[in-house]
């Protein structure tokens, strides 16, 4: 950590800051400058960190408190730097594979998702989503079948040999999810809902974090921490797209992030292209970049009639734009040296 | 609702959603221009709205559909175009006043806590806040004294008078909670918490939504439609800043909603300077401006010696700055024809 | 400048940073960290400032580079802490008042800019705005009357006695403008266009510069540099909104903005609420609320009948409106301690 | 076009508008609903479209108009479905191929300019760039060699045959950039620099539009619409980053918007990874999934020793980065249906 004071800054600021790091037990490296006296700060506790960094901010002459360190530790990249790799029954996450998940946005009812599931089956998938808790904006919109939807889900599971995905929202739902599912989601709405992570992380499922849609790279990874710190590292972060101004597609697909993600963690890094664009037209294109990028997997919302749909049909594939997809993403996958493993 | 079709949609694809319309009992206005036929929906039932949207933009030849109706109902300026006025003990929320809400971020110690009560209850402010469970970025960070911090502002009210506003961050706290504040108040990471929402919801106090730091106007007024639709109308609006390129200020503080929100809805507005900036120096001039916008209020950090406190310490005022602040902002409240009341 | 190396940087890469800095002629001040090592660079000389930073950025082994000081330095508030004020004939811009300047977009008629130019003056503006050269998302809409425009907005000056101000956004035409205008203005589409603020900066007339709608306050106040560095002090800097995810209002409104200039530049800083909001009916509530937080002026646009305005109608403000505006941020004005002065 | 009134608009507001509109030649379809009236206009003659929707929003009973044509049409789509293909001396750009421009941010002296140059035409490249006119954030940063590093270009393009781009700034200087280069280059910063695009338009070069980084998609196409308003159709869209809340890199790359540009328009779409992700360790990664998801080819920064280079040093790859960079690519452009030509 550096302190930077401000240009008027007196001997004396100087000297009770001086005091409060070494009563604190650190050391201090003084840089005076022409301009500006600057402080290093050596030996900062990691835990202290960011309570630190306010802390100092706080004295009014100084002028700006600059972190060295990254705010996170357990998922960062040196914490494991072969790459953390997942197994979900058969199904591998991370290491050299693409993983395809596939399914509804929404639980809809027994029919579409058996539907649905052999179908993604069929075509190559290799884990079910679909979703039983359903966030909406809106307060009459339908929320999800809750404990039916996931009943429907593990009955999918048992057809198909298809492990199964799905977002959990509420604390006091963890539980009851936990009984179904094989991986947690955790939405872009409740990435920063801190109650619900720690939960999770109490765990032993692996959990897919979503981005929040105004999250940096950096607040996304310390809210994977937050799952880690309780003991659950199977965690699988998914970019789904950040709020810009841009207003043609739903969200913009940040794919700096995927490169980004694998320099800084060893955490395997998925696509979401649905919701990243919101066009089903764009959802292929931007799935074969996502590849390219170096994304461990992709997930994507496919129906069985998106006009249909209850939810997201502008952004949920037909069963033959799934099939393309994947036809299209294969030569993608082997140019970059990976493979889709079979689904059986 | 209109649909605007594709140029290339065909006489067929036409026919087909308007069958879909009338089988779920719309009218159908058809008007066919030289480039697009548009069909405009007449009598869409207020619940469906969402999902129908949604629904016709999955059609693949579907260009676009526009809403016409908005999709908060409650809480809209016409469900009661005089204003919500809200009362807490003797603090009048809305109306022709301005409220003041001040205290530290987070209660650290009893003795920090009662310090300022009493300080700022001498000044003039007329509710107390301070967090018990605090959310926090790093799951190292201190995250409140829990029912602790509770207790301590209860008694701090005790001894002040002054009714007390803390947040609940957890489905399973706000009964909790509940038993001690006067006010919930559901923080920026959480304004999308569809379970939260509505469990304040069933509550009978007041609460204070603050805006999603990346959420629409109109997906806030949603959020606000979340708690009134389980009968809780007693919600008070607070713009605490937006996420943008930035980086000078913590937020952007987004004055526009505060007078857009007095056009659109009949609930009371208020405004966070502290977290909206994130810089004390800027705290009292933007009050100033929030309150001559029209703001019914300012909740504002105020700690007895920010450079020791546990969170937010650059953005919290002095007591000094706080007396200051209300001194400021006096002759603005009047210049826009309102007052400030007693707090005894 | 302050240069944090990345953990595994070796103590060659080290040396070579240190002296290549001590061939510059740099002191350097060495830090070394359990985790990290850090240098301090001592005397940076102003000029080099920003290329340094990313000459030691693009070294492999350093992960970041800190600057200290700010990149501006002839615009900043400890160039001429008093503050700068600006005489344009009769009026004055900064300094303890508060200036008015209205008109329409655009300059479509003769009759319109009379009649509206006569309006304002009985209203009490003091400067009259008008476009001549209009920049226009669509190469298909109105562009201005040019020179004519120029010659009418002149002899509206010649009636009434109101300078005037008017866009320039092309370097070829910057003497032309000059014959005319009192005040230069530079849009926020041109606050980075590089020549055209070098070729403002050469005249000797004032400059109003529109911040960018994506630029930073840093970037904006850098802007304001390169026409003070050619020798033109005479800056107004204007907040008119800058572009964010929210869509109900054209631009948002960064009122931080106001608050911040104040305390970083000496220069007058005025308020956009016609862009910075796009709706008539948050004009005048945002007016107040700028000049709360201490803006020296507002510009905004007015017209006879916005329904016939060629550009800008719906956030143009009808004659009626106008009044009203000027009625209700008057007591705002002497609350916050200024003065509108008389106009005549 | 679509106009809906607001909720309480009388008869005679409605019948004053469908007045207007029918004495302006246009067609009426009135709908009236339950809740709102809605009126379809009929005929709009394309060059009037955008002030139509200002005239009409501009009426104080319109509650919003709802444009239904996209505002550009030389650069859309549907006016060239096959997809332009321009060809500069040997070099295709669009079709099926992928090509490759490289070279220095900016021309700092003959040798490094010859050496990079050599070393990019033997890897492989197709086009040479490198800045002669530079924009800067700073007054006091290097603006380029001028006319100088122009002629430095036309040298280099002797001796390796590449055809070079460089990037043009100022109305003035359009004709002497045009005596030097094969393609114009409008950065970012002039995107909305209208006088420019007119002037390139008039020229018979092909220009390369960056994208500005706080600008849509849409607004993008209508900037390359003036340059084809103009009469030159040879225009080469360039994704580069737009301005986010992400700070990890320099800009977020907006890959939706090369799948979103191919479907829009006919028009050529590259993109260049240096600037959208201002690191360098980020740019091989983020050039496959661009390729992956259809651009026509790449444009990066290449420099002898980036820490050594004026400008843009963190974010130029080494000569042996872009030896890896194409080596990267090149399967991914197999994998879909693509080639890169050779550049002899």
């Amino acid at each position: 950590m550096i302190i930077i004071l401000q240009s008027d800054a007196k001997v004396a600021d100087r000297d009770s800051l001086i005091a409060d790091l070494k009563s604190r037990g650190y050391g201090v490296h003084l840089s005076e400058g022409v301009e500006r006296t600057i402080i290093g700060v050596i030996g900062t506790p990691e835990r202290d960190k960011d309570n630190l960094v306010e802390h100092f901010e706080a004295f009014p002459f100084v002028e700006r408190v600059v972190p060295i360190l990254k705010p996170y530790k357990l998922v960062g990249k040196p914490f494991k730097p072969a790459g953390t790799v997942i197994n979900v029954g058969n199904v591998q996450i991370g290491g050299g594979t693409v993983c395809i998940m596939a399914g509804p946005c929404t639980v809809e009812s027994p029919e579409m998702l058996f539907e649905t599931a052999r179908f993604v089956k069929a075509a190559g998938a290799h884990v079910l989503r679909g979703g039983a808790f359903k966030p909406s904006t809106s307060p009459y919109s339908f929320h999800g079948l809750g404990e039916t939807g996931l009943k429907l889900l593990a009955e999918a599971r048992e057809e198909t040999g298809l492990p199964i995905i799905t977002e959990v929202m509420d604390t006091r739902d963890v539980e009851l999810v936990g009984k179904y599912t094989d991986i947690f989601q955790i939405g872009t709405r409740n990435m920063a809902n801190f109650s619900l992570l720690r939960e999770v992380g109490t765990q032993r499922k692996p959990v897919m974090l979503k981005r929040g849609w105004a999250s940096t790279i950096e607040e996304w990874l310390q809210a994977a921490e937050y799952i880690a710190s309780q003991g659950n590292y199977e965690i699988i972060l998914c970019e789904r797209g950040i709020r810009t101004f841009e207003n043609y597609t739903r969200n913009t697909f940040d794919i700096n992030a995927i490169a980004a993600v694998r320099e800084l963690s060893h955490l395997p890094i998925f696509a979401d292209p649905s919701h990243a664009t919101g066009r089903r037209s764009l959802v292929t294109a931007v799935s074969m970049g996502a590849v390219a990028t170096g994304a461990d997997g992709v997930i994507v919302e496919v129906h069985p009639s998106p006009e249909t749909a209850v939810k997201d049909g502008p952004q949920s594939l037909t069963f033959q734009q799934f099939e393309q997809l994947l036809e299209a993403i294969k030569p993608v996958v082997e140019a970059v040296g990976r493979t889709i493993a079979p689904n059986a």
